[in-house]
């Protein structure tokens, strides 16, 4: 970290910015440069963002040569991380398939649903037992009979359960139920409810919050490697949109920008992402094409009496047309060198 | 809520939407007007948004008439709703002054700020216990010891405590220690902790999310207010800003909207609204002119020496100098009809 | 369009609404269904927005059932258009390579780039003359000289030309020397630029908007497309961001989206869209993969001598090694009948 | 300027860095501090941002620390600039009141206009002969004819004219007929129309982008101080929103910014920056609280029958009422220390 001063700064203001650096043992070196001061200081972020050096009057800005974060940070971790869910690897190289209706319903919807997504291709199942609303007057989930249906399905189908927990207290259940934790865009920076998922050692799928950067998204998977647990899969779902043609922006360009930053697996959820199941297909394509390890898709065998998000659903049909495009651009892009 | 069908959508198409609506029994009417076919739902969003008319093949479009909020809609509660914590009236007229230090760091710090701010006339006192970090490695409060300060603090000067909570589990010390509970931006969809707070029956302080639509903030209201708890108080802090001048963009106009739309009081953040204590002042000023029922401000012993957001806190002397504005202005703006 | 009155109109307000309807000859027919008052108009967007309904007092609010553009809309205009420039066809199927640098510097360089880019498979050669920069101080490109260079280079490789034209008086020097004249995304929402450059009758490529929803985009086109002239293609080429780790959002689902509702051809710009090198390659793809008829990159043979944009620039080999993918994953996704 | 070499950066990649920055006669200094390479550079912005280091490949990231402007900054121009409009002052103290239609129609709406704002304490007369409409078949102003109305309707009640001028081709006609010629927010960055319009000498009220950030709207009132007119007024209007609830968000938090930044008079629009109209007198007074130096209000005598932007016209009644407390407002607090 550099602290530049401002061009006239006095030279009290210059101590005391010294001072609270030596104090900090940050061991602070003062060089001039054309004329203007200059501040370099030791240590990791986490030490030198200790003391608030932009509320200091001699001070005109702080430089930051480091990221936050250090655990999800590839400078640190060259390899991909390869996370595997009963044998199932998602992250370096090939592609993962996560599909299923977005709220279970009841167990024949489920159950068809399972089934044809499997068939297509899938490799793990999704479906919310525990539902997110904007409304508290809309269908909330089925909550602990959800997770037991998640359960019995996807051990008869044989898919192993991504499902969402919404609250600490809900972490329990879902752990017994499921295979995979996912932590959804409202909750990205639900520091208590990371750290409790990041506890159980289970994987955990880390949707990007809709208006947050790429450095606060890592910095929430730093949140659960800082637990212990390695097992972090991002997926990026969409960025809050001025045009209410799309209910969110599908921001891809995250996909290789964030395989650069951190050698975390990148999914992509096309259906919350464009929320218009026309759009989908090419969006899932595309999805695939920028480099991710994978796609989440919502599949409602019949989305017109779906309780939830039914305007994205695609149909069985759908999916298994969708399934060998996706591994075939798969085929083309991986390997190639500027992913990472 | 109305239902328009396509310009060529086939019979069969269009028995399918009306067989949904009447097996729901939301009462479907069909009407041709200008060779346009529409039908008409009774019933509220509630019940109406329980069948996904959007995703039937001959469904060109659906009008919402009504908010999907009832209790917070002022169209059913014409009277300003006045929060009263002991003894100091939120809202209906005249100005709350919320003030204190961003995290208690230590009884020193939380004294000096305290006494500082209840003699330039601040109502109720703020300094968060449990605070979100975008990283783990920032300060993150003192916690229990933290509440325990607050009272203590807030008992000796005389001013009742607001402070966060940011899981459902914190909810319990909170209500112990403290007198209003701050629901944070980024927990303003946190679910389960909306409806935890609200069983409490104590204040509540709702921060609106920053990528949130007022109806968004409303319906996290609606959360609370469906507890039975009537006791909601609203806090615009800021947007996300493509702009990294500021650090969230202040977003006014929504008082005025949230005040016409809503009978509930709307707070404003200008700290968090523009994270540099140097535009603080000036924007203060603002939201009382803009009709807010009064503003939340970080004020810091010494700012320099602060362990979070520093560089958005004033200084003692500067919020002394700011509160007789404030009072002024809203001399001018209250009671002016346009305000609802 | 409805107009749909508020629930308690007094009945003088609704013949007010009647009244201008009638005036206007828009047909007006009230209906009520369900207790509420809804009056159809008859008539294209254009007239019936004629009449601000919005502003009168016992109106709820304006449905519009119609886009405001029609010729752009492929409501009317089933097939693709296909846009000829000097024997190559953008859109209906194939996949067109617009490749360049940002701006022309000199003839060795435009060479350089040109003969890189054509060996490697570019249809038609990028490269800006007036050059639009947001500081006063910067190159602003050579103007008239770096028009003529495009030509004479062109014309040296066998390359049609795409290069900006940012005021009206440059549109005539454009097509002296220029194919195509490119409409900038400052300028998409530049209505006399637009209506001069559509009466040349010279292929347009219409950038879109950094803050432009997709209907402001069609509606621009229309602006084009309403001189007579019919040869307009699309180009995607990033939203503002609030993440600054990118220079702007490349909103891919545009392009499936924009294909929907209009007929015209749709290119994507990744290198202003990601403004970053590093990035390109995979958003390339990715735009490919997305449906997209062709892609917009820089270009240039030595990115750390560039006067703009160096740090968006591919280098030739980069462009090399991509161009096969592109054509492989075009292969993959074109027909594909989710695509329309 | 200073460039961060990458922690392991060849020396032969250093050496190419200050290779180019010695050509380039930018004086570069080489500093070890705490092991990182950093290279400081002389000269100003418009040189130093002539070498594209951030493509290098040795180059980690480039550290500007000055603005990209220079005549609008108030470090080179410490007192407020007022622009002089026919004996209006604007800046520097007081408020400015500019109301009037948002398109001129005809004679008789644009007299009754001007007389209720000048009687009510309007300092001048806004109103526009050329409009940009996003649709083609939106009513698009009366042109010179409009030019001549608001000429002689202004000259008869005593109020300079504010109107727009859309192109370059525009630029004589709109100096001949009005005292102030209006930049729109959709052309902030149309360069060729700013040094046009700078050239007159005319006073420019240059509106700010709706997606632009406070340095790019400072370098377009750079583009016009650099053709010696000094005579350019600020105006915030909205910034892109994602909330459809309001038509924009007006940011007012870029008044007491911009006042900071530079020397230039800051106004600020309700009416566009909110589009609706009973959000428009709280706005204004908050504008006023923020420090602005005035407010650019739309008032139309009859909002139903307006042809464009009816939804957020003022009645004349309500500007009446509405004046009297912004100049309460602004006596409270011009003069504020805080407000520099």
């Amino acid at each position: 970290m550099f602290v530049v001063l401002r061009p006239q700064c006095p030279s009290e203001e210059e101590r005391q910015v010294l001072h609270a650096a030596e104090v900090a043992q940050l061991g602070p070196k003062l060089t001039t440069i054309h004329g203007r001061r200059i501040i370099a200081l030791r240590g990791e972020e986490s030490q030198t963002d200790a003391i608030p050096f932009e509320a200091f009057p001699g001070v005109e800005r702080v430089v930051r040569l480091e990221a936050p974060y250090h655990l999800a940070a590839r400078e640190f971790h060259e390899h991909d991380t390869v996370v595997e869910v009963e044998g199932t690897r998602i992250g370096g190289g090939g592609l993962t398939l996560i599909a299923g209706p977005c709220a279970v319903e009841d167990g024949d919807q489920l159950m068809a649903a399972a089934r044809a997504v499997k068939e297509a291709g899938a490799n793990l199942l999704r479906g919310g037992a525990y539902k997110p609303r904007t409304s508290p007057y809309d269908f909330r989930g089925l909550g602990l009979e959800g997770l037991k249906l998640l359960a019995e399905v996807g051990a008869e189908v044989g898919l192993p359960v991504v499902t969402e927990a919404m609250d600490t207290r809900q972490i329990d259940d879902v752990v017994r139920y499921a295979s995979v934790i996912q932590i959804g865009t409202r909750n990205m920076q639900n520091f208590p409810l990371l750290e409790a998922a990041g506890r159980t050692g289970h994987p955990i799928l880390l949707k990007r919050g809709r208006a947050s950067t790429v450095t606060e998204w890592l910095c929430a998977a730093e949140y659960v490697l800082n637990t212990g647990n390695e097992r972090v899969i991002l997926c990026e779902r969409g960025l809050v949109a001025f045009d209410t043609a799309v209910r969110n922006v599908l921001d891809l360009s995250v996909v290789p920008l964030a395989k650069r930053l951190s050698h975390l697996p990148v999914l992509v959820d096309p259906s919350h992402g464009t929320g218009r199941s026309e759009l989908v297909p090419a969006m899932a394509r595309a999805a695939v094409a920028a480099g991710a390890d994978g796609v989440l898709l919502e599949v409602h065998p019949q989305p017109e009496r779906a309780l939830s998000d039914a305007r994205q659903a695609l149909r069985p049909a759908e999916f298994a047309a969708l399934a060998p495009d996706l591994a075939a651009i798969a085929e083309i892009v991986q390997g190639r060198p500027a992913l990472i």
